[in-house]
């Protein structure tokens, strides 16, 4: 294995899902099958990464995204090292590119960058020979979230195409909603949004998405409700009155998904505000897949580093099945 | 192995020592003993939980508890996580509970979890399916921190049964005098406590525990003396005059222990304020095991670890034998 | 292998290289060229110190050295616990002394130490049997830089016997200068310091340290320009006027390189401060051995972990031969 995804053409970095055809979309959560199942065993470790060096960078704070990335790394037996930007060479004031560049240095295999700025992640990949995978960058993307909701939406119903996706929220803002519309799209399913009107990106009509604008209507359209979590920073930014009035406006309650179709699910990518965005019934309840979306994460990313790192993507099933 | 401490009966998880039988907290002092060897030799690593999955959840900062636990996990082979508040998903408000499925839903095996509020590790085992050891819950337990305790003065004493233990300090806060009274009580020690008058739990004599006034008149009285760290933000609650009162009211010195019987012996859980609660020689002296109590820490949570994962206590002896 | 890199008579530290002898240092180096091969394996990965744990306590932040650091220790397959000042017990007010016994009372190999007294180092390796790593202490020593730097100069000229350093900037306070002129000089090189007049301790010259005045001069003598970091907080000292008045008096600049001779390097310990201390065309032109540097960093950590864990230097060839 020697790093640029061959199988799927995938390249050195993943950046986004921007560009990316549907076929190597669905070759990436095929490719990440047979690694759910490592997590299910009883010693979750195959030694398919194993003297590979990954690096996580993470310039924001996060738990979630973090978190499963490095039990992805583990599960894969890589070694991992996690930088924060609380007591880094970033609080010298030293460039996103001379720490990656120091990394390369020391000859790492492979980045997981989170950074606030959109653009980073790309700004990385094209410095460094070393596999960059963005892990959200600023407005920008967050591709492996939205692989994994993919995989979560097509666990369900078999397949993504002809799947009404209606995206929840702050879509203005948000990396989450931004790779979700170009996953979905590319993989054939019709997608919506619905949110407060200044939230809603200008002429995004013109990429096929549909606007809708009140929930009760989005609910009634789609198979896939997906709530967005509300920065409660945007409060401040005077794009939401309230957040009692959201929720009034827009919460996904009980009384709301009682008129929704029978297949309807609900994804949110975490973490939760409850009682804001999403009430905690539908959280818990029997439509939610927010819990089957954070298992996915670990397979996703396992078979993202995998491919990367030069796996094939018929050999996925092999790599996995040799214990360690 | 698969999950409940079988052979012992201990359930799923260890969140205090309150309800243990004699038998169980012994059986866990005579699984440490085998491991004690491991982090004797030169290669400290047995493959006990090779593959397992545990997060260090630890929500108060903590350097002993947390590297002890680390220490205990790598030498037992388990791919470890560690998640403080800082920088987590917790800044964003999420709760306990969230946090905890979205470990689960990793497909974590076990939590070690410390957090301010008193019943948080109640509370998680509840929800989730993993494991979960308590590291220290606000003002209720602290197992392991008792149980290397116990070992420690088992080691000293060849027995627990009939010691006399005196706890001194702030007993009404202490989530360390809480689990020790409840294991030494247990085991058959004689307990008593003695501290200022206005941090003795009302009624503790009713548990069996006796109060002493004076620290000399405890030091004469017990085989163990166990010294309390002296929380200085008691100081802003009024609940002690002054640091140089309290040392010179309730401080351990060598002076006072001048008159102790040859046999008794010092325990502190640290981190120490020499010079308050403590002073210099008598920690760094040769009743204290001080020390002891620290490597024991170690053993005592690779046994805990080991028994909730499934291992019999009997086979601790050869699951060490293995090397790896 | 049992712990003080006998085969060199480094005794069980490394604490500085002020004392050490020639010999003992080339034997570091020596040691280190068949490590650097190790980093540029698909699998970066020996056993040599399979099951010994490794302590990195950082109580002032770092990024470069504690990764550099942690990428040694993982390739060489230690079990590394990573300690920094915050959220730890120092918050607590624990004393380093007591901090590091509790360590060495969990049954640790080594220590890794960075500190902001300058002494701290000795203190801590004179109370513990654990093998101590000063990876930087106040304004003292940062050894393993200058092993890495004198690496660097060495694999550029074939020998440091007679070469001719300048090291620039703030002399005074720089741990990063100290232990390269102690390393520089007992190695044959000729070694001389350009800087604030204010910024050159009283006296130098009679280590056998040349003070030359103006970057210009220096450019013209030297083979080797060592750049050192413009410590910001310096400003406010008032050893500094401003940034600008730095550049445009002691900054390393395209300009005045054209003066230099063909072979001159220049070395930079990082973070830098591009537009300060070195403009960027410089520290990214051809002259430039900074990233070398880096990755020399890692090879050089990896020979004294080796060294100091008993290994021989002679055998460090077959030790990295072995793959895991």
């Amino acid at each position: 294995m020697s790093g640029d995804g061959v199988g799927l053409g995938l390249g050195k970095d993943l950046v986004g899902l921007e560009g990316l055809e549907r076929k190597q979309i669905l070759g990436i959560l095929d490719t990440a099958e047979p690694f759910k199942e490592i997590s299910e065993r009883h010693i979750k470790k195959v030694p398919v990464l194993r003297g590979q060096t990954i690096v996580n960078l993470f310039f924001e704070p996060s738990t979630r995204t973090r978190i499963s990335f490095e039990f992805a790394e583990k599960r894969l037996s890589a070694d991992t090292v996690n930088i924060s930007s609380t007591g880094s060479s970033v609080q010298k004031g030293e460039t996103l590119v001379d720490t990656a560049r120091n990394l390369e240095a020391m000859r790492i295999n492979m980045v997981v960058v989170r950074h606030r700025s959109s653009g980073a992640a790309r700004f990385l990949a094209d410095r460094i020979p070393s596999n960059v995978i963005n892990a959200g960058d600023g407005q920008h993307e967050h591709p492996t979230q939205a692989l994994l909701d993919l995989l979560t939406i097509r666990d369900r119903f078999g397949a993504i195409e002809g799947r009404r996706v209606c995206i929840v929220g702050d879509i203005l803002h948000s990396r989450v909603a931004r790779s979700n519309i170009w996953g979905l799209l590319t993989c054939g399913a019709e997608v919506a949004v619905c949110g407060p009107r200044t939230l809603i990106p200008a002429g995004i009509e013109e990429l096929g998405v549909r606007v809708i604008q009140r929930i009760d209507e989005a609910i009634e359209w789609c198979d896939v409700l997906y709530v967005l979590r509300l920065q409660l920073e945007r409060m401040k930014g005077g794009y939401v009155a309230s957040l009692r009035e959201y929720n009034r406006v827009f919460g996904v309650t009980s009384e709301r998904l009682a008129h929704a179709g029978d297949d309807l699910i609900v994804l949110h990518p975490g973490p939760m505000n409850r009682g804001v965005e999403i009430d905690s019934d539908v959280a818990d309840g029997e439509r939610s897949v927010i819990l089957p979306q954070v298992t996915n994460g670990v397979a996703v990313r396992m078979a993202v580093l995998y491919l990367l790192a030069g796996g094939q993507p018929e050999l996925a099933e092999t790599a996995k099945g040799g214990g360690e």
